[in-house]
């Protein structure tokens, strides 16, 4: 059985790569649409594989998702107030924003996904309401933090209503527009003989959203608190079905499901998301916030000309290091996104099946990391041994420790249908289990480990943070190594009589001496 | 010949994609290998496909090589000052330097593609090298503007050389790294018995970069000027070589390669560029620029409750009408940047194979499109009927003009290699081929139309700029009706007498009021 789904993937995903590469051929794949009448045919020839239009919108809302995150990052810190009283006032306000933004425009991605998982294949028409569509989400911060900024004014309400409502009128045109041409259609669809009953559904719940917001639009003129709570709803309501459907599953025992039904469009847990997105949309998410401090030092820390020889007797060198701190918070904060990346990255090299649970949790995790410069930022930014730095630093490590919890969280999840959704050389006693069940316990633990150390070691905080910015990359360079010592010595205290063990550390001792003196010579 | 060569690629492709599903199925196709030293063999075991490396590093990259372009769009306009002056001023430093940015950022870029076709699996230490590559490279435009602000001072040189050495060495290393476990590499060159010759030769290439650096940066010491001139053989380097090359060849006659060199680091304009790859660094860029514009927007037109209260008596509508220029700054650009990425898209759906030369006009053009929501800002920024706004119309115009005439050179440069580059059916006198031409040359047509138009009705510059915004979107959905209509119209007027064109357009025309009627019901 799960041979069987492994090769059927792979055996989907070739040929929809060789359509990528020739447009014609799938041509050869659906000859049943023979039978088609020929002017459907005939509009055949304009297809396209959705993949290269996925990958825009995906980068896309990737940078709209964390957009929020600058004008908390811009708030700038004075000197003399307290940390805690200024974080306390950002975290009402600008910080929820961000998360509040980032949780709806993910929700708009799932949106997306799902109804791209149904249209595998575009044409020109697809693409620019796509595009259109596209135009409306990266307006939905905007109007969104209007919302915030303007609670009780009628106009936020109406605009981000206005804009969800609008995004889906387009999506619905979308799925009329590809149901009426079946051959754009996942094959599953394609050759269902009720289509008709997809279509009806599919409309159903993609329309339950605007139709919301319209109800929602209609009650702020009349009592604006309900119209919140509506829109909480809309926000909420793949979890709230959820829920409903638990709760009357416990009441009246389960309801048996049709056979015939897709893993579309249920808001179930385990209702399949694109794995290859959600890899997109996180590699877009850690290159911008990787680079957002770089960004911010391009703009504004090239110092102009005649202030540095005024005030530094025109000695660049002096001037710039007025910038110190913001280099180096450039340099920790693009090494942690960079490593959080490539942990990420391993784990996805793993898994094989993303389903919706995975995906939430993933955006939690991208949540937090794109908090990570601000809390750098900050880290650097107040003098040495001060109550403030201590304070930024016990932030940054909280913030990478929930970070990193959240992809521990990914595997944990991923170990517990590892049948369905792991490699078979990673599950429990796999070759990589232990190996790949270390990376990603290095941060939180090292996060958390730093934590406690800042507490009780309070005048060493911020020598402790550096040392812990500068270990951890050799950490992960070494990590393979670290691990097999480590499982070595574990089995030598515990079964001392394996001397096979020994040669193991030595081998892997000599591939990297030989590595070494590979780079030398 | 050409049939065996797409093939080939597809082959190529489909292995490349079964792997990155599997990363163990490659161990079947490297069966050779079972004669190297079974330490080999283990680390075997730690690869994965390159193919998410590559793309978050091209998301990076992007994102760096349109970050200049920030400076620029937010140096303000004061509405007394002449925009003639001020654009000037612009031109002369912020503009070259994003320009020269760019172009320094995409020559990093182009050496990582070249590397990574060499390289195509990866292991850990391989990403993590990438990662510290890819940090000194986001740190390149920062160097450079610094070296522009201060020409005189030798640490901007220093600072930019002492980048470029390192970035050398860590891809020194990666070679070394990567030949020392030939597994990691291209089956070509895995398979080639004369491999240590190819090493010698990518590293020699490598290498004569942070040479040439390091003599540079010895210069800056004794005389400054000379630097500079290095620097720029260096970003020059690839066609300098090609021309020396072309000349030696004039001069001599050409030389005959060996029959067993491969197509890698020759700077040969026809070397091939991974298609993928341009694709994913030209959405990234897409990406990036289009929303530039709500990036600001978000983070500075949130007007201040109090700011409400005060100076617009508590209406938020009217407090948002003075930023009614940004939102049609945003919309415009939008708009005209997701039009140019469907075009792009297209023009990629169709070429098959990616040359040197046409990264290098795509290149260009994606450094006109950073350029354009910086003038649909001016556009929409001055008083209606100033000359000023004129200016900033036309402005806007040529810069649209470039980025898409560049478009249709790589499509020209397509066709002269139509045997290799391109599909079948988009060939002269294929099925697809006119109506490509007439994406490709819709925005070059409407932007020199509108240039002229306003050179002549001066006083409707504003109108006729807004309509065209509007239309050309219209324009792209019924395009295929229009070439449609128009070919037939050419033929009906050369040669009347064929009937069967008629019916053509009617048959276009059906399949138009089904679709409506589809999305109608």
């Amino acid at each position: 059985m799960e041979g069987n789904d492994d090769s059927d993937i792979i055996e989907h995903h070739v040929e929809e790569d060789m359509e990528k590469k020739e447009p014609r051929s799938h041509a050869a794949s659906s000859s049943f649409l023979d039978s088609v009448a020929p002017s459907d045919r005939d509009a055949h020839s304009g297809t396209q594989s959705s993949h290269r239009l996925l990958a825009y919108s995906d980068a896309l809302i990737s940078i709209i998702a964390t957009v929020m995150i600058l004008p908390v990052a811009h708030t700038k810190m004075e000197d003399t107030e307290e940390l805690r009283e200024s974080v306390q006032l950002l975290l009402t306000t600008k910080i929820a924003v961000y998360l509040m933004t980032f949780l709806i425009v993910t929700v708009a991605w799932a949106a997306h996904i799902r109804l791209f998982q149904v249209i595998v294949r575009i044409d020109d028409c697809l693409a620019l309401l796509n595009l259109a569509c596209m135009m409306l989400i990266t307006f939905l911060p905007y109007t969104f933090s209007l919302m915030a900024t303007f609670p009780e004014n009628v106009l936020g309400i109406l605009l981000f209503c206005g804009c969800v409502m609008v995004i889906g009128v387009i999506q619905s045109l979308i799925v009329v527009y590809a149901f009426s041409r079946p051959f754009l259609l996942n094959q599953q669809i394609q050759i269902s003989e009720n289509r008709t009953f997809y279509k009806h559904h599919i409309l159903k719940v993609i329309m339950r959203v605007p139709l919301m917001c319209f109800i929602a639009s209609v009650f702020s003129f009349i009592f604006f608190q309900l119209s919140y709570a509506l829109l909480a709803i809309v926000i909420f309501l793949p979890y709230i079905s959820q829920f409903l459907k638990w709760c009357r599953d416990k009441i009246i025992g389960p309801v048996e499901e049709s056979p015939d039904s897709v893993l579309f469009y249920t808001y179930l847990p385990n209702e399949p998301l694109s794995k290859d997105r959600v890899e997109a949309f996180s590699d877009g998410v850690y290159a911008i916030v990787a680079t957002l401090l770089i960004l911010d030092i391009c703009e504004d820390n090239v110092p102009d000309p005649s202030v540095v020889q005024k005030q530094f007797g025109g000695s660049l060198t002096a001037a710039l290091q007025v910038y110190g701190p913001e280099y180096l918070a450039y340099f920790g904060s693009f090494v942690t996104v960079g490593l959080l990346w490539f942990v990420h990255h391993s784990l996805f090299l793993h898994v094989t099946k993303a389903t919706r649970f995975m995906g939430l949790l993933n955006t939690f995790s991208l949540a937090f990391v794109g908090g990570l410069p601000l809390a750098y930022q900050l880290t650097h930014e107040f003098p040495q041994n001060s109550h403030n730095e201590l304070e930024a630093i016990q932030i940054s490590c909280v913030i990478i420790f929930f970070a990193s919890i959240f992809q521990l969280a990914i595997w944990v999840v991923a170990l517990y249908s590892e049948q369905e959704s792991l490699h078979p050389y990673v599950r429990y006693g796999g070759q990589e289990h232990v190996f790949m069940l270390a990376k990603l316990s290095l941060y939180p633990c090292v996060a958390l480990g730093t934590f406690f150390l800042t507490c009780i070691l309070s005048k060493f905080s911020a020598p402790i943070f550096h040392l812990m910015e500068i270990t951890v990359p050799f950490a992960f360079l070494v990590l393979r190594l670290l691990v097999r010592v480590v499982l070595a010595l574990l089995r030598l205290i515990f079964c001392p009589d394996r001397p096979v063990l020994r040669s193991i550390i030595e081998q892997e001792d000599e591939e990297v001496r030989g590595t070494l003196n590979a780079l030398l010579s």
